[in-house]
């Protein structure tokens, strides 16, 4: 089998990482724009060779792990490239302008749209690690635009990586994504900023943080290169929910300013929910 | 040596099960209005009996963690029934109310004000967890009122835990702990609360959350009942620490708003400091 992985950092190196372990016979093609990434990458016996696009035709699987901007850009030059028997699949944050991208494709059946949830603040090829997508959720968009024979190729893939399937529909991964993944990201951003600004001694900060502030404030580490094109795309989406949210702080603002401790313990005591719905969330490996 | 818990969660649970690894030969009487708690806390061997305010005048040392609004209360009452040679401390996340709670208490010099910066989303004897303390910072306020004896007495405790030492005013304490630690604990409910309003069907939360999600809500998991009355203490330094959060993300908003994605980008780069800012933070051990 020969796989090409465009894009070989934290998202397509875990990805590498565990194919050959799963298939190691398997022989992985690594495409960057960064020399430095694809040698960091050999180096760490991640990928087996350098390629291009050239290698796309002879391909079985092409994993596409590059920012969403990118993507749109890129998506339709690989379809090109590949041969009849190449199943695509992306693993972009967003997914109704990337299907949009090659609706009307002449290879759009070789795509197959997907977004396997799993990620750390990490980034680049030394941040790949096995087992990353083991137990998390991949969802897929638009499942029967792609050709069936293909869409077992790549399923297969992420059964033995042991994922757990969804199917989509573009507008409502966006939606749903926004809150439960994008919105995090802006609230931790925005919290690291906060803190970072009032507390001009950063001795201080470190002292007195404890794991509370630690946990929330992990995701403002994230990379911006990754993020802006993301919330570019889910713009619309992506204000609904910080307007939302604003809402929310505000209004527990009021509570406090008003002194109305008994509502601003209930607003608490009905988010503990938060507690069931997330157990069986499993947690990434550090 | 012996030694009164009063209150016996998570802390001082936590505290229990290091002192008696610390001193195999401490009597460790276990103090709290929950009877279950108390009887849960026997059976796991966290401490060796049940007793009331009257085991205080021949204890060694007070450990008070009970939440901050039964601590105003109760902390005069705890000093009056103490003997000459007792240390009481408290784990209080507030201090300034506190410390001005037994301001002219005749035995002041008894109290040392300390705020050990750990904890758990989890909560009752049994989320107490040996090493809880070990690597964190305990921050000690106005310890010139504490007797010389008694400070040695209690830091002998928080230094064989491995405890950091910071001295600092009340005032600039619940100053800086408002934004590393309470505005933590409100962006995590109000985007836990966020979410389940517009997620009706959990499922779809469950499905599509990943690790991040998971992290920056884990907060809103925390007990309603303990962090209400810090929130009342520490009212105004929260409101100012929420007024500036909210009108970050309102401007994050207005630059996605307004297509300005090359200030988005700027903003998540300029907080991306946050990394070396927490590198030494030790992680909570769950």
């Amino acid at each position: 089998m020969q796989v090409a992985v465009i894009g070989i950092g934290l998202i397509g190196g875990s990805f590498a990482k565990d194919l050959k372990q799963l298939y190691p016979e398997a022989n992985i093609i690594g495409i960057d724009k960064s020399e430095a990434h694809l040698d960091e990458a050999l180096k760490l016996n991640i990928i087996d060779k350098k390629g291009n696009y050239e290698a796309l035709a002879d391909s079985d699987v092409v994993f596409v792990s590059i920012p969403v901007d990118s993507l749109l850009e890129e998506l339709p030059k690989i379809l090109d490239a590949v041969g009849e028997e190449t199943v695509v699949m992306d693993a972009g944050s967003t997914k109704d302008l990337i299907c949009q991208s090659v609706m009307d494709h002449p290879k759009r059946r070789n795509f197959m749209a997907c977004h396997p949830i799993a990620g750390t603040e990490h980034s680049g090829p030394s941040a790949a690690i096995n087992g990353l997508y083991e137990g998390k959720t991949n969802i897929i968009c638009e499942v029967e635009k792609t050709a069936f024979k293909l869409q077992e190729k790549g399923l297969e893939i992420f059964q033995k990586m042991k994922m757990r399937i969804r199917y989509m529909n573009p507008v409502a991964h966006d939606k749903h994504i926004a809150y439960v993944s994008h919105l995090s990201h802006i609230s931790s951003f925005m919290l690291g900023k906060t803190v970072i600004e009032k507390e001009k001694n950063e001795r201080d900060i470190f002292d007195m943080a404890g794991s509370g502030f630690e946990s929330t404030v992990r995701l403002a580490k994230s990379s911006p290169e990754m993020w802006t094109p993301i919330f570019e795309q889910n713009r619309d989406n992506v204000v609904e929910t910080l307007e939302e949210y604003i809402q929310n702080l505000e209004s527990f603002k009021q509570l406090l300013v008003s002194r109305d401790f008994g509502n601003v313990h209930q607003e608490m005591s009905n988010t503990n929910r938060i507690k069931q719905i997330l157990k069986g969330i499993p947690l990434t490996k550090k």
